[in-house]
This record gives structure tokens, sequence and C-alpha cells, in this order.
């Protein structure tokens, strides 16, 4: 048995998000499916680097898998693409040690969320920008992001269903570039809570709109209670971009 | 009676081309069926300043209908917005003369085709630029567009089953430009023939590939025999861009 480490894209517009659900049509469930016809019908499981919902994006998620089949790394990319839907890329297979974990040994990913700053639709992107129409200043949401950087409870900023009990995590960084109409998020962490990036991205739109102050981010994050949040951003304008070993 | 003329754009990937077609999804039957809603069940016909085949996206195509309602110009748009599916956008509509006529009145075209330059799977672009994995030399292409540049006779550079009998075009400019790993062609003239620019886009990626050399257009132009010319390109690389009155 080898394991191996794989880092897929995915377009997450068709999918009921990564997890594999019954009836529905997952990436997990697409990419198992594609690697028992790789080995004669065998079932083989696949462990990723954390879950995404259904309609968020990959540039950059990491599956770890273990298989007894000897194909050298740079053919295992060919083999699965034959097999998978055009909705998955495998960018990159890569021999792992035995006990490589694609989500325990994740040391940090990074998310980008993008915004589609316009009041006219535009078919080419609704399912990869979200539209918001509203004018945004921009100074206001860095200030407000800067609060966000750093070590802390961050309850207010996931679900309500989250059961985790450790809502403690650190943001690295958060970029906020502006072209042309175009609005990109960045966030790089030791890890995100259930919702947490869609909950910062709509916290912060909202602050670009003056209804939080940046300061108002010191009180959100102290509060501990979701509700004094922003509104969850749409999952279409999500991507999972990297994940840190 | 007011003459409405109407650019739309449109994510070509789910349907069966422009054309009403029975039983299938068009562009032409979504637009007309949310006209007659707006019209409380009486019928509107519209008429495109020329048709697109399944797969081909638009940019700015032009339509122009009649209507006994009296609606401002800037209120059409999200009239028809709520009304339309989320793959046709309504980006403008203005008032016209009587006779105004989208097809007989054009003047010329832009159409833009989309090439992402990878051996590698993107499920991003998979319905908006075609993927050619081949190393292509673009001085021998823009050579060879030079040679397309002017009024022939474009026989070669149609379907076969053309029935058009005066297939002479002129072409006023083709436009090559590359930007990392994209690939983008630009045809300004005034009409294309069918299936013309995707030959023409197939015949310059081989001619970039060296299967052709720059001076075969001369003899391509002249054999007047579609079998001289390249493949056709694929549909989900185009756009037709602009329409010009």
């Amino acid at each position: 048995m080898q394991r191996y480490k794989c880092t897929i894209s995915y377009d997450g517009t068709l999918f009921s998000g990564y997890q594999v659900q019954p009836q529905k049509r997952t990436v997990q469930s697409e990419i198992e499916e594609a690697l028992k016809k790789l080995h004669k019908g065998s079932p083989i499981r696949i462990t990723a680097s954390g879950r995404t919902d259904a309609g968020v994006h990959a540039r950059g998620q990491v599956i770890h898998f273990d298989s007894p089949l000897h194909i050298p790394e740079d053919k295992w990319v060919n083999a699965l693409h034959s097999l998978l839907p055009d909705d998955i890329a495998v960018k990159k297979v890569e021999k792992a040690a035995p006990d490589f974990h694609a989500r325990f040994d994740a040391t940090g990913k990074e998310y980008r969320y993008f915004v589609r700053l316009s009041n006219y639709k535009d078919p080419f992107t609704r399912h990869y920008q979200f539209q918001y129409g509203y004018p945004l200043d921009i100074k206001q949401m860095k200030a407000a992001a800067d609060y966000l950087v750093g070590t802390h409870d961050f309850t207010s900023f996931c679900s309500a269903k989250t059961e985790v009990e450790d809502r403690v995590r650190t943001i690295l960084r958060v970029g906020i570039e502006m072209s042309r109409e175009q609005l990109m998020f960045r966030f790089v962490g030791d890890g995100f809570l259930y919702n947490m990036v869609r909950i910062l991205v709509g916290t912060l739109l909202e602050t670009g709109r003056g209804l939080h102050q940046p300061e108002d981010m010191k009180t959100i994050l102290a509060g501990k209670d979701r509700s004094l949040a922003g509104k969850t951003a749409a999952a279409h304008g999500l991507y999972l971009w990297e994940v840190f070993y």
C-alpha cells in the first residue's frame, strides 16, 4: 500500500458539497467512484483537508488515499482525469508517508472570496462571484479587517450550528484587493470554523456600506454571539484556495 | 406600438443555440417567453442580428421587438430581468425607429474567441475557453491572419452546409493577443458566414503548430473548398462580442 497526497480543484456549482451524502452528487463520491473504477471495483476511501459546502469551489483542496497500484506520480493525473467528470480536476498526485493525513497534518489554509460590485446581472460570473450592488468604503473594510487578524474566539463568526467546542482560531492575514468591478478577499489562517469565511465577508461588506464601524469588530468578537455579526455571504463566491502542510 | 432595440448577453452553455427549436431550450424562446409574461399572455416575436450555435456565448447580441407597453427605457432592464433565467442578461433597452431591424441594419460584427493554452484540465473555464495543448508560434499565426484581412470569397472558411450564395465578406481586423496561458482572437468584419470564425480559428491554430504556412491562406482562400482549411474550433470558445449599426 502506498499513501498518496492529491491536490484537486473543482467547480462547486453542480455539487451538493464535498462530503458523501446518500442520493446526492458530491465531490467525494465522484472521486471515490473514479478510484473504484481504477482499482477494478475495490472501494478506495479518500480523506480531505476539510469539507466544502454546496456551491463552494476549490482551487487547491488536498485529499489522501491508499492504493496498492504502482503508478508513477505523473501518470496518476491522466489516469484519474479520464475517469473524473469535467468539473473536478486533479492538479498533482504525490507519494506521501504512510501516516500523512490531509486533515490532521494541515497547518493552515487560504480561502479567497470574490465579489462583483455591480447592479447589473452577468451571466458569465453568476456561479463564480457574489454580486453586490452597494457602494463600499474599502478603507473602512480594511480597518475592520485589521481587528480580525490575530488569535481570537470566533464564536460570533461561525454558524450557530457549529458543534466544535474550541472556537479559538488564528487569522494570519486578511487581504482586500479591488480591481475594476471585482473585489477579492484573502484569508490565511490556521483553521476556519463552519461558515466562518462567509460570515467574515458578510460582516466586512456591511462595514463597507457603513452598517458597522471598524472598531465594532472588537465588540462582535468579545460578544461570542453569532447574531452580532453580519449576514453569511453566498457560497458561490468562496474558494478553498490552498492548504498548507 | 414602439420598436425597441435591446442588447443582451448570454452564457450559451445550457442553450441549444439562439433560435427557437421545438422541445429545446433556446435563447430566443426564453426571451419570447419572458416578453409574453410581461405582455399578459400576448406573444411577442423577437428578431436578432443573427443566430448563434449551441454552446456559443454572447456579450453583445442585439435583438428588436415591438411592444404596446409604455415602459421607460431604464425600467425595461429590471422588468425583463425578473422574468429571464440567470444565464441571459439584458444590458440595454433603447427606443428605436419603427423600421429599425436588428439583422438588416447591422453594418458589422465583432466576434472573440478564447483559447486556454494548457495540457491541464481547468474546471472553471471548461465552458468558456477552448483548451489547446500544443505549443504555438504566434508570429506565424499573425502573419497568416494578415492574409485574411480584406474582401475575399470565404467559401473555404464556411461550413459546407452553408446555403448562402454570396460568400464574399470583408474582414476589417484580426487581432491575436496572448496573456499568460490565454489566447484571444478578435475578428471584426461586415458579416460572417456559418461557422466562419470557428474555422478561421481552427486554421490559425493549426498554422501556429506548423501544419500550414502563413502564405497557405492565399491558396486556401483561392481554392474555395472547405476541405482545404483547418478544423472547426469548438463552440464554447466563441463569443458574439458586439454588433455595429
